[in-house]
């Protein structure tokens, strides 16, 4: 019985490789850096060494092998496009790349990193027992995995449920992506980060003072909640603030999917009691009365899994539907 | 054979109903005043006379029954829950009401109208081979549907893709339905007019002037779409500030859906010149490089026969998959 899936999660900073069985139980993980900046060809050996290394230790092959990965996929030739956490990587045929080269003769499953998130909260999280739910990862961006009828959204490119980058504000800051006011550049951790920065440069009293002028980068999301959570006004704020862009986020997204679930994961979500209040305060005002009061506001629960899971995930529903549901 | 359908188009002013072949044609048509005042059992007796007549015309029994309604609709029951254009049709069962008093055996199926506009326009007209995309309906309100995968995205309540709720300017005007900056509260031909008359009163020269002067109820969309075609500068003004909102509002669909193609229809649709540049700059400006050019911007084909296609194609699609990908 090949009941197990060689999870991958290829990030910017870090490769993470695990064996996850069909019940979504992680028996074994390798974590390494990723070493973004000794080229590809040293990641994807980096990263093969791992897989061959829990295939060593288990002496049968895997049922598949789930890539998550930062960055836009190609689905239909499993190649990495374009990723902003893996610079230079345009247009690299991973699926292919990784299959060719295993000891072992095993399918290999891509997807981006925040609809593989979605599909693990979907599978063993915070989704789990919903058909239709909304995954947003609030990070230094914030990523987005749509659940539609037990399917990830992807588009015609599969490019769909950049929910970072909807517009909550037609004239708010600068966001990376080029656009003005994105939820992204509202509601992330950097964009709190720029808040507190902007308050104490304003001339704001807060306990965050000392810190920043000590060191700037100390400055931290983290830092600001644990702030806030000491009482300091500025930033309660901040978060208070960060709540209702988010809350408009979420909104408009309950008004277009009538979701069952919205689970909110990432290390920002960690600090759920400083935004919860102003972000449903803001979905009630905003959103429909039947799909506002459909939509369960949720934390994610599994953590930085999300993605392993979701990435094994892909490979088990493969083989039970024959691959269509995932790959559609 | 049987290859033929009954299709509805149940709306506030008017009932539409239809016989559609497999084809798409459209061999016959009655249109009947809605009388809505006069209760919902006269609505359906005068639904039902036009369906029978239709019928003994034809001898034979359709496939089945599509009826299109302007409200929200649980796809379950086959109830109609609530519905702005038909007051005091709450949770009204329509489908069993109309099967149950049919003549003959049929199946009957039930969709929100802009649903089964988009379904029209997937099936015969602008999305045609297609299989993500984005139907809005500009009217006196904004109607959305959204084809995913082939599927109409229904959500957990049949509410979803209520595309003229998204926000696109959170300090913007008051929507009918509460929330403040809806895109139906800045790019409908409701919200067309209020800025026409807000600019005539702030005495902005305009040809519409003396038309409003004699009856402010002749500022319609129409009226106004003229006199911009006419070079009358507030009212371009008017347009290309609509095309701003639509814009805004279809980026972040596009971020979201990542569709081959965005369809436009409803009566405002027909000033496509009119609010086409400003609309494609803001897209341009604030979606994604890949799925920006990946969606097409069409405007809708079916006109007002979307509708009635879409709901004739609900019946010829459950036939063939056994109502699983309509219904699901």
């Amino acid at each position: 019985m090949r009941n197990y899936v060689i999870a991958v999660d290829l990030g910017g900073t870090n490769i993470r490789v695990a064996l996850v069985h069909a019940d979504g139980r992680i028996t074994r993980r390798i974590s390494r850096p990723s070493l973004v900046r000794e080229g590809k060809a040293r990641v994807i050996d980096s990263l093969l060494s791992a897989v061959e290394e829990l295939y060593q230790e288990n002496y049968e092959a895997p049922q598949g092998i789930g890539i998550g990965v930062a960055g836009a996929i190609d689905l239909k030739t499993g190649t990495i496009t374009q990723s902003p956490n893996l610079p230079g990587w345009d247009d690299v045929p991973l699926q292919k790349l990784v299959k060719e080269r295993l000891s072992f003769s095993a399918e290999v499953f891509l997807e981006n990193d925040a609809n593989a998130a979605a599909l693990g909260e979907y599978w063993k999280g915070a989704g789990a027992g919903s058909t239709t739910m909304i995954c947003l990862t609030i990070g230094t961006g914030i990523g987005g995995g749509v659940i539609v009828n037990d399917m990830v959204l992807h588009g015609a490119d599969g490019m769909a449920s950049e929910l970072g980058h909807i517009t909550v504000d037609p004239q708010g800051p600068r966001c990376n992506c080029g656009n003005t006011g994105c939820l992204e550049a509202l509601a992330s951790a950097t964009a709190i980060q720029k808040s507190a920065a902007d308050a104490l440069r304003a001339g704001h009293r807060s306990s965050l003072k000392s810190l920043w002028n000590r060191d700037p980068d100390s400055l931290t999301a983290k830092a600001i909640a644990d702030a806030a959570y000491d009482g300091d006004d500025p930033a309660r704020r901040i978060y208070q603030d960060m709540g209702t862009w988010l809350g408009i986020g979420i909104a408009t997204l309950i008004n277009v999917f009538n979701p069952e679930k919205v689970i909110i994961g990432g290390q920002v979500s960690k600090a759920w009691e400083l935004f919860i209040e102003s972000m449903q305060e803001e979905i009630s005002r905003r959103a429909l009365r039947v799909p506002a009061r459909r939509a369960e506001l949720l934390p994610a629960r599994c953590g930085d899994d999300a993605g392993l899971l979701g990435a094994a995930y892909m490979v088990f529903s493969a083989k039970e539907t024959g691959g269509k549901e995932l790959r559609g």
